[in-house]
């Protein structure tokens, strides 16, 4: 029998080492007969992995910096999918440093063979930070003699008081990518519960954490004046607010599926009302959704709608233009990677009903499988409304209630965090919301300043800066097939003058139809003006009563413009966050909007290893009737509030795609009607009496 | 003994005439006490002003259009609620139509004095239009020569298969104010519940429907042709598509409150939460929240929010220039009354969980009271997370459950149905979401048309026409006090260079903040590059942390323009739909924008009794630090999709209030976490282990 797993060395992770497979746990993580091409490395297959890549580099060694399924090239699984091929060969895919060198590399290894297929030298580019490596920067700041002077002559002697939170560089001309950087934001504890972002400090920390060793400490003067620690407590721990708590004032709301839950699962396949779909999870995008299926009730035939769903990027820049807050816009998935920062869940906390949760496989760095017990969430809600009609004359009304299927996983982004809800719902829609919520950023204020113009002052002596949140959604789509188009469609009134026969009362307004061709025009603007909406069609495939392709529509107005200024660092750095719309055709492995190396990156173009959505679009290739990828920015613009400290009310962002006239008629007719009412005294027919037919026994049922 | 309510004259009223109120379910909407200020008439109290309004008028005779509620001034009000004056004597508004002249006339009864205190005869201006008045149409065109022979010219002879939704006239230049007008839409049913919007009919009737008298046959020829009716069914009742129900595939999600609700009622005043308020019904609005205060824990005092909130008016102008359609422009609120259209609601087919339900009480053109059992719903939903953070250092987590406070109504404008959701969460915010199902207004089409581009086919040979919905929120804000103001906020880079010394890296944003100081200032656009948004703000009160006054935030990104043109019908008449915003002040009964009279309303401006949003606008008074009141315009462009067809799956639209430096910290802090969880290998607070303390005994609960 082998050792317990180790739990202890990155909060949040089961660690399992070669010999644990036997443990009740780690039997419990593995797959259960062959798995699905899609589906994450096992706790298995990962230190296979490892293994083969170290005996590759061998005499040199490995630091793992990511272990994660290389993925079938598309061909190769619609080959798989169609019968033509068994199942390909199960691969990994590792981005290694080399500890000797620091040379890092892309490694593809074929578990099959268990041959190393592919291993690429990568030059001027940083991989992902991890767990381990952020780590080290409160580590090795604690003991660092500048770090401890910085501190003193602010008052501050106990130096297991001084907490920094490690964020990748963001910009720092200092340096370039001979060293891997990480700077430290730092913040004071007064114990061991207490809310450390009541207590920013005016300094922060460059290290190498490669190297482990401090670079700089930039201290802010203000007139020459170091800044007092703010000190006084704002807290939101039990401990310290739960006399405030009012347990009585609100009751609880129980739901219950009393017979189980709508959906099945088998492996990490998904089926749910009319859909189909893969669930899928790695170290950077966390929740990947494949091969998204509509069962069509009135063509009784299966139709494709999205081959891959993921959010692919974010950023998030601070609008404080002074130092060091320049250096803060964190992309999130690029630089710290949402599968690594993922939650471990629990019912009843984060989600609420009958739940199916999946986990989520990591490595460490050293080759190790690292699991996220819990880190995707399944489950059902009720959605009010599917539809309804009365009939004014007599009564008659039907009405259905509608359900989303919700699958879901929080993330912590140091101070932040961020739910991630993939939402589908009866009537075809797929739609991701976003929630915000956990810690604003802040910093400390000489009383010479004022918060304005750039931040809120949240507390005495502490503000919290302006700043955007946008996200990349990357859908791959499928409609109806593989070659698809995108149509621009803008609301705009007749050309049409009032008065003129063809608009005499000047009511006339249609919508104005612009095919995007080419991966330029693919990079598209919103227009609130003409309310516009983008329609990914199939083009070889008619809705024939509507005369129009079949298609999905892009409902996106939450897309704010890039507020950093053409030529900015962050502008440079997050061109995909310029377009609220980037379309372009499909290649294998083509996926990371701001580059596969996003730490320490300029945005340069044309980079050899690190190209970005905006190499891909200027390839200006064609994107009419073709396989397109679209990559959807939305978010939103945070000037901080009181209301946001000490802790964050959640708040919500969405987009949303659509069905438009790619059913013949309303796909969620098949729900059976949570009432059908016939005023019975004039009429006689289905029901006797109201809500009788098909009604819940209980009153509180969908 | 009186004799049993009729029930029969109006689908979902319960009528009572005097002397029924002895009867159980009479006694049941008879108010309990002393009625608060701002409650609806009773049943008791609407016969008594129809009595005083036809002795008053005597012997002329008497159609009442409305009886209802006469609010009291603000001022007296004001002066109740501190206590400084007794209750306000009740009084009631009426809007009478002398039968035997057609002269319109508003009048206010006092009730305690039982007098008549304002008499005001109404020129050029036609009240909106009842029930009764509705069902008029229907049954003298079906009797009309004309319309039979329409009929029989395509084909039908079967009269009582033919079926006329009855709209306002929208625009017909050929009669003016001496007639009341509807249009019928015409419509055929193949059996008693087939789905009418199947087979529109190609001509439309214009009728008197005070005198009963059929105007015009509007027979539309495509090139000298009738339209053959379009016959095929598309029904959506059970007994046609039962057989594809799938009832095992969604299993029951129950929710119940096993404790009851969270929160109270006491008449029609209703406290959740922290927030306390009065809910209001009338003919016109519908629902109508009064007195909204938040109880701020910080403070521990009362705080004022909104003086009173409603849905004044909406909109849909069809985008198909051809007649007949360009009269299809329906204003809801003003032409047909939300509370008049108000659905009785059944529990399990329009809300879940625990309901509180309120009735509405309507009057009918004899002056009795109507009773719309179940017109108004309240209920709590589970709203998700409240808010979440993790310390990404030892697992230490906190989360809390958000839930909403929903008031709700469901109207039915002949095909369309509207869910008006009132909703209060626990982070403070007020928000406003509409649910748009029902039926699609169609049209046949001749074989020599297509539907492109003003309309989408959505079924053979039927056409559905482009439209928009335009609501209009009206909110008397009270920020913290009577006396405030709206601040214009828009998100910009800075003015500096990239590479200045004041932005050297170009990320600078700030909020330019505008004040709108008149009210021509306050009839704004939005703005989607600044992601525009205005505060509601009360200068007069800081909030000392920020050092930025109070405030509330509108966040509307939901306000699509109006696409008719300038000029246009459309254009004149929904005035109030130019601009998302509106900021007045404050004027006793100054409460609908599009007038109130919007039946045959021209929008002209200066009208004598009928002034609308703009001439509001134009006197160009103040509104900083002064009563004010905003209208606030959302809603969206629906270009029809065969999904729609033939019932359309809810599409939700909203707009939102939020708290913006209100409470000095997050006004959530007082609900008891769901779950604290502490890593307790190496921590050992608060709880000994995850989700142990505080979390609920069933992992389902709240």
């Amino acid at each position: 029998m082998a050792s317990a797993p180790d739990t202890t060395s990155i909060p949040g992770y089961t660690i399992f080492r070669e010999g644990d497979y036997d443990s009740v746990a780690a039997t419990a993580m593995l797959p259960q007969g062959t798995p699905h091409p899609l589906d994450q490395l096992s706790i298995k297959e990962i230190p296979q992995v490892a293994k083969l890549v170290r005996d590759y580099c061998n005499p040199r060694t490995v630091k793992f910096n990511c272990i994660t399924l290389r993925e079938p090239r598309k061909a190769e699984y619609a080959a798989f999918k169609a019968g033509k091929i068994p199942a390909p060969d199960r691969r990994g895919f590792a981005i290694i440093i080399i500890r000797e060198t620091e040379q890092v590399a892309e490694v593809v290894v074929n578990l099959k063979t268990s041959k190393v297929e592919e291993y690429k030298e990568i030059q001027n580019a940083m991989p992902t930070l991890t767990l381990e490596d952020l780590d080290v920067m409160e580590r090795i700041a604690r003991e660092d003699a500048r770090v401890i002077r910085a501190c003193n002559e602010i008052g501050i002697t106990d130096m297991s008081k001084i907490f920094l939170d490690a964020w990748a560089i963001g910009i720092d001309e200092r340096w370039g990518f001979d060293r891997r950087l990480q700077q430290g934001l730092v913040y004071y504890r007064n114990s061991e519960f207490d809310n450390q972002y009541a207590h920013p400090l005016d300094f922060s920390v460059v290290a190498d954490t490669e190297k482990e060793e401090v670079l700089s400490v930039d201290v802010r003067l203000v007139n020459g004046e170091r800044t007092a620690p703010p000190l006084q407590e704002h807290n939101f721990l039990p401990d310290f607010v739960g006399d405030k708590y009012n347990h009585d004032r609100l009751k609880p709301i129980d739901i219950t599926q009393p017979e189980g839950v709508s959906f099945k699962v088998r492996g990490n396949e998904l089926s749910w009302a009319n859909f189909k779909m893969h669930i899928g999870f790695n170290y950077r995008e966390g929740i990947v959704i494949s091969d998204v299926r509509s069962h069509d009730m009135y063509e009784d035939r299966e139709r494709t709608l999205f081959n891959r769903i993921s959010v692919v990027e974010m950023v998030v820049p601070y609008g404080c233009p002074e130092k060091p807050h320049h250096k803060k816009h964190a992309f999130d998935v690029g630089e710290y990677g949402s599968g690594l920062m993922t939650n471990s869940l629990k019912l009843g906390c984060d989600c609420k009903g009958a739940i199916h949760y999946m986990d989520g496989v990591m490595s460490t760095g050293n080759g190790e499988a690292a699991v996220i017990k819990n880190a995707i969430c399944i489950h059902e809600e009720d959605n009010g409304l599917l539809y309804k009609h009365t009939d004014y004359r007599d009564g008659t009304v039907i009405s259905a209630r509608d359900r989303k299927l919700i699958v879901s996983q929080i993330i912590t982004a140091a101070n932040y965090e961020y739910g991630f809800y993939h939402t589908f719902t009866l009537d075809g829609t797929y739609k991701l919301e976003m929630k915000l919520t956990g810690m604003l950023n802040t910093y400390c204020m000489h009383p010479t300043e004022t918060a304005a113009p750039y931040g809120t002052q949240v507390a005495a002596d502490i503000t919290a800066h302006n700043h955007q949140h946008i996200f990349s959604l990357r859908v791959d789509p499928e409609i109806d097939g593989v070659n698809n188009s995108v149509v621009q469609s803008d609301a705009v009134s007749s050309d049409h003058a009032v008065g003129s026969p063809e608009n005499p009362y000047g009511n006339a307004f249609l919508s104005k139809k612009t095919p995007l061709r080419t991966s330029l025009e693919g990079a598209a603007d919103y227009c609130y003006e003409t309310q516009r909406s983008w329609d990914i069609i199939n083009p070889n495939r008619m809705n024939e009563i509507a005369k129009k392709p079949v298609g999905y529509k892009i409902l996106n107005n939450n897309c704010p413009p890039l507020l950093a200024k053409p030529g900015s660092t962050v502008y440079n750095r997050a061109a995909f966050a310029r377009k609220p719309l980037w379309v372009t055709p499909y290649k294998d492995y083509e996926l990371f909007p701001a580059g596969d190396y996003v730490c320490q990156s300029s945005g340069e173009e044309n980079h050899p290893h690190n190209s970005t959505i905006l190499d891909w679009a200027k390839r200006n290739e064609n994107i009419e009737n073709t396989d397109i990828v679209c990559y959807i920015q939305f978010g939103l613009t945070h000037f901080p509030r009181t209301e946001d400290f000490p802790i964050m009310p959640a708040e919500p962002v969405s987009v949303m795609l659509r069905a438009s006239n790619f059913s013949v008629k309303n796909p969620g007719l098949w729900v059976p009607p949570s009432a059908i009412c016939v005023d019975t005294m004039s009429k006689n027919a289905f029901a006797s009496s109201c809500c009788a037919a098909n009604a819940p026994a209980s009153s509180s049922r969908l």
